[in-house]
């Protein structure tokens, strides 16, 4: 394990910026209770180098030039009993701007360096306090916004991921020692491993990281949300039931911006799932050019979304037969499933003559338009192989429908929530490495039944072993932590 | 002194919202530490009750379900050695949205209640830990925002103003008890108290009240920021001046709502002394009725400022009489000061042919040409008896002569800079009050010079002694501390 070689000591701010009641400043490092003693004096003229670890002390902040800065409270970690196993100190003083600023200004004026992002977290790991996997678990529950998000994350700190993981590596070093037990008998040509137990044991690793290689789908949904495309003609109201459905939870909406103008994503949590919405740009029937590359990017999120709202227009009939095609042309054959709503139902009916024969117009409902225009989508979808989740009538102008839109919504996705012991991966860099393991290990196993050398399928275990060491940190490099720990907030 | 009976036990966040590394949820009251030990296990499985003040505990914290929620710190407080004086818990968690709103929901759950805005700072009143003027206090620091503001703050939480008040207290009961002795033997019409001592004793205390109430202009200028007024005549550029003072530095900068959007007000720190800039509608030759106003709120604006900036339009020299006589009707005979900015000096330069009688127009400069038209200003300026503080030329589109601006500033506030001690009234309620006060004494005054009995004296310095009373809070009612209190942070 690569050991970071950093006496400084370091400072940061822990709490959220703002004006509020207290501010939480984080000091790390050998020299934490010396700089400390230089801003910080004990009301009752006690000593810091005579307190204990986990006690608070109440005194008064101080400027470089002896001016009163706030009243504070002390709390005092001695290495290796603090977060991150050094000696730390949090300072708890009012959350002015001002008194923040001028007293990281003393701290580094006494010797302090500026946390990077991430850097508490990161000594806690080099000082073995955490393994990488829990580390990065603690950013993911800062990030999380639903009960399933956060209970991946929690379980992920409490290391059932990690031991999940060093299962998984026992077995494997069970299997390698085998191997390599012949190795030393190489030139009696002895074979201590038997080559069908080797087998057995290697699919059976293979089948556990695949599990939690095919966990990631949802792990991945239940992080970033289940991504739901919401596609249809141009002006078929697509924005308007965008902003409809976020309009009355904007407080925990969150918006990511896109990489282009033509698709805008928003998250939302709907029944304690996260959802995240992409509105796409409409296809219509004549392009310019320069609109092509746009509709491109809608086809690419259509195919990644795992439900897709086809969005059509009841003022616009003539529209549906070709909006559905569109649809089933770009679907891409996943497992996409689809919603169709039948928007605008407040405006004015159309009413569809043939449909109700013999009957007068004005003896026709609003109500039996809508069933019968909703029948005509379920005929055309038939038609053209296409078997939606629900055809639900709606108005995302006058809000009719929404809370059965996500009655459905949250319904689709009930194998979402998770139990509390449950391990999903649901981080990119722990899905990479354990594809990268897989295939080592499919490697393996290849070389297993064409009766490789041992060296040769050892050595692909090993990689395996490699790539699963990664993802605990046991294996890692400064890129890699750099990359980790860069995404944190700082005083974290 | 009034006495909340309140047995409740509280919560709040009082750390800043938002996704950071910590934040720290309160809990104040009799059944602290019941309830806590319900969402709270330590890791080492030491029992909350035996914990004593001032430690710390590190441990898990669980839902009601009993999944676990996150790892957690508490700091432990016994009554009456707390912020409040009664029992009280810190938990410091992981600064999620959805850790802390199902940990505030799990302990209401268990018992407590959502705290009000400022109720931790009510009851450290309520149980006598700090009077209502440091109370008060609480408030600013968090609010300051320059290094001025915050010294009067912390002078007045460290008890500096209420040293000054019951310094003052005790003059005016000493003169009380001088006048009421009389009482006792009024029959005997005995004058125990010397007549012309109890007039210099009450002198002095008037004097003494006198200087805080002038310290308040001084203190409210530095508490919410010294008035400066933009105005001139429309397209002169204002707007685009203020935007350009405070665009390098909008991360310190505060909008105020305006209540008409004939005014913005913005607020600025510049040199370490804070300004409120006031963006004023522009006055036009003819007007609408309906601008009357808006123009009448910006004549009320200049009268209240203290400073006033005029600016001109370099390419516009028609207006510049026109706009100093509009400014000389405008400002009331008070002591404002005046800068006169002349800007867009990077547009085309008028030349001002007759000043440069016998000179081509192609050979004279632009320098030279703006300080001509300086000249004429001045002598507008000086015809109209108005002695500017300085006249600039600037551009407020290119940034030109802005540092120059922001120098001038600073330099016409000297004054504003205070000792570490100075006791400035900066509070409106302390203000009226001691108005209060002032106008009480005065009264005793008269009537002491009238040799009116002693019982009407004394009741007017009883008077004066209630309205100094009400500032710490001796004497206070629910409205007072209603009203004070509401206008804190929730877990304040």
């Amino acid at each position: 394990m690569l050991q970071d070689q950093n006496n400084s000591t370091i400072c940061a701010q822990a709490t959220a910026l703002g004006q509020s009641a207290i501010a939480v400043i984080r000091v790390s490092g050998p020299r934490t209770f010396e700089i400390v003693s230089k801003v910080f004096a004990s009301r009752k003229g006690r000593r810091l180098e005579d307190m204990k670890g986990f006690t608070l002390c109440y005194g008064a902040l101080h400027k470089e030039d002896g001016t009163m800065l706030d009243d504070a409270l002390l709390s005092v970690f001695r290495s290796p009993a603090s977060y991150t196993g050094e000696d730390m100190a949090e300072i708890s003083c009012h959350a002015s701007p001002y008194i923040v600023s001028e007293l990281l200004r003393a701290l580094v004026a006494y010797g302090c360096e500026y946390a990077a992002p991430g850097e508490f977290t990161r000594r806690a790991f080099v000082n073995g306090k955490m393994d990488l996997a829990q580390a990065e678990a603690v950013a993911d529950i800062i990030a999380s916004e639903t009960e399933a998000s956060h209970k991946i994350a929690i379980n992920q700190l409490k290391g059932g991921f990690s031991k999940e993981l060093a299962a998984m590596r026992e077995q494997l070093l069970h299997i390698v020692s085998l191997m390599e037990l012949e190795l030393d008998f190489s030139e009696e040509d002895v074979e201590f491993a038997d080559r069908s137990e080797l087998r057995s044991l290697l699919g059976k690793a293979s089948a556990h990281i695949g599990e939690l290689i095919s966990s990631f789908k949802l792990g991945n949904a239940i992080k970033n949300g289940v991504p739901v495309a919401i596609v249809g003609a141009t002006n078929t109201g697509k924005s308007t039931l965008l902003n409809a459905l976020l309009g009355e939870d904007r407080a925990i909406v969150s918006s990511i911006a896109g990489t282009t103008r033509d698709t805008i994503e928003d998250t939302m949590n709907v029944g304690g799932i996260l959802f995240r919405f992409i509105d796409t740009a409409g296809i219509r029937r004549t392009m310019e050019t320069i609109e092509i590359a746009g509709i491109e990017r809608t086809y690419y999120k259509i195919k990644q979304a795992s439900i897709v709202m086809l969005v059509l227009d009841y003022t616009r009939q003539d529209d549906f037969e070709e909006s559905v095609r569109n649809l089933i042309v770009n679907l891409g054959g996943g497992d996409q499933r689809v919603i169709i709503l039948l928007n605008k139902i407040d405006e004015k009916p159309v009413v569809v003559t043939n449909l109700f024969e013999g009957r007068a117009p004005e003896s026709i409902t609003p109500e039996e338009n809508i069933n019968k225009v909703c029948d005509i989508i379920s005929g055309i979808a038939a038609a053209n192989n296409l078997t939606p989740l629900a055809i639900l009538p709606i108005s995302a102008k006058k809000k009719i429908g929404l809370d059965e839109l996500r009655n459905l919504l949250t319904h689709s996705q009930q194998d979402v929530s998770i139990g509390t012991e449950s391990v999903l991966v649901a981080n990119l860099r722990h899905y990479t490495a354990l594809k990268e393991a897989s295939d080592s290990l499919l490697k393996a196993t290849v070389a297993l039944d064409e009766r490789r050398p041992a060296d040769l399928i050892s050595q692909d275990i090993r990689e395996a072993l490699y790539s699963i060491g990664t993802i605990v940190g046991e294996i890692s490099t400064s890129e890699i932590l750099e990359n980790i720990f860069s995404k944190f907030c700082i005083g974290k």
